[in-house]
């Protein structure tokens, strides 16, 4: 299997600077002074997380006579909103799939990026998606099963690796792992001596056990669902695992209290509203779970809904 | 009365680049699509406020024998933590001048950047910081009525010309003066078609008053302390007045609701905690005062208490 190379991740880099935000690390001055800490803040991205980087790869790589047919995702989550954000920049047509069942909130902010949505029953996305290619020529954009997302996504590892070259451990979240798969391969090139660690929820801890045993593991969908981060029930496919297995040292998982208090942290102390996903690589550092040493934690996404955010903040 | 020029500023630049964050300009993607936003996030910054650059700079151009000898500041607030941050950057003491009324909370923060609190009774700040200054030899850092500081503070207007040189309207809150004159100075400068407004509370708006008059105004502090923004309560000097006379545009006054209303659409679509201060410049362009073109709004500073957080986060 092929896998994306440092190579890949700066062509990356070149195609989506003009559209992602240069996120900055931001020192946290409550840190441990024997893990001195540094935040990159992916919650501000456009749309609020770090999947524009692959969407705005993946579009960019296309033909311009295929892209101009539109692109078509699943997801109810960040992707859907980085694909529809990212057609609406190219002016072309975007195909959103979501279950029947999404919060109507998140079908109206990927419809206010311009995207149609198209609902469908539950357990139904897929082929509804396939279907829409079909029907329309789109072009189906995964979620992280890709090596155009996964370098995008790495090229936000390219950026902590230039403003911390000295960087001794890097955390980050794994869900379907093309954020870890890309980070990790860039941090693996550019920082050999640094530790990589992805970050799960116990309760979708699939990949944690998958790279303990060296293959893949399947957990039921309602087991990893138990989760509030609910961008992080996906589960690696053979691509991304493969990356996961070369390019991350170890994992670590959080409960769901370590991702509540994580939250509240960084937004009392480092100014940053997140969801519960975006706090977890976080939530992995205040229980100590990491070694000394200089050490950066991406948090990769902000949209949490007022309701739960209001609860955390006042537990 | 000599002004604070460009120079004066690009030479604060070089001083405070390994010390402040290169906080980016993010693009708001809710905003008015006849007036797109983007927001400088000086809530990020270490201590959470724009206040370190202006800190860094002044400490940085002390001699070293002088700057030896520590720094003085009288604050409660932004001012006080950034100067013990600097200070403690620099290895040297500082010493900081609260009323004893000052909350708890604020003056344990300011110890733990390492500096020595002195409180002294309501209005005799000043008379205490310049006995501390006699006593140990110490440099008093004025929180806004220096030209370094002045410059450091600039500093933030040569980045949003950097990121953003056709901006049409900048938006920069008002309390003393010293970050509106610095930004102001850097815009006129790099970016000759842009226009500057002030932002204040209502219930703060003195420079409003006195921009109007031709001539500085005093409110009485009783008035300024109604508003929530804790950071906006202070007045111009000689010097920042006659900065915002020379660069500033024009004035816009907040109600404390729309102060709250910015804190809240900061937080649930931009990800960023911000104190009331902070959100000033966004309630400017929220209530449509601010004419068609790109903007930018400073985001000043994220020290908001937990509580008075949740309680306008919940309204």
């Amino acid at each position: 299997m092929e896998l994306v190379t440092i190579d890949d991740i700066k062509a990356a880099a070149d195609r989506v600077r003009d559209f992602a935000v240069r996120t900055p690390l931001l020192p946290a001055t409550w840190a441990d002074p024997d893990r001195p800490l540094w935040i990159k803040p992916e919650n501000l991205q456009p749309i609020g997380a770090f999947k524009i980087r692959g969407a705005f790869n993946t579009l960019a790589r296309l033909d311009e006579p295929v892209r101009a047919r539109g692109v078509v995702a699943y997801s109810s989550g960040n992707h859907a909103q980085a694909v529809a954000y990212a057609a609406r920049t190219y002016g072309i047509p975007a195909y959103i799939v979501m279950p029947e069942d999404t919060p109507s909130v998140k079908v109206e902010k990927t419809r206010s990026y311009g995207a149609e949505v198209v609902l469908c029953p539950v357990g139904k996305r897929e082929e509804y998606a396939d279907d829409l290619v079909e029907k329309t020529g789109a072009v189906l954009v995964p979620p992280f099963d890709h090596p155009d997302v996964i370098a995008g996504q790495g090229t936000a590892g390219l950026e902590i690796a230039f403003d911390l070259p000295d960087v001794e451990t890097v955390l980050v979240p794994v869900s379907g792992g093309g954020l870890a798969s890309g980070v990790g391969t860039a941090i693996r090139a550019l920082c050999p001596h640094a530790r990589i660690y992805g970050v799960e929820p116990e309760l979708a801890a699939d990949a944690t056990e998958g790279l303990a045993a060296g293959h893949r593991v399947d957990w039921p969908v309602a087991d990893r669902n138990r989760t509030i981060a609910d961008g992080l029930r996906s589960q690696p496919s053979d691509l991304t695992f493969a990356h996961l297995r070369k390019v991350v040292d170890g994992m670590i998982t959080v409960t769901e209290d370590e991702i509540r208090e994580a939250m509240r942290v960084l937004a009392y102390k480092s100014h940053l509203v997140t969801e519960p996903s975006g706090a977890t690589a976080v939530a992995a550092y205040l229980k100590g779970a990491v070694p000394a040493g200089r050490t950066a934690a991406i948090v990769s996404g902000g949209n949490v809904n007022p309701q739960m955010l209001r609860e955390i903040l006042t537990a």
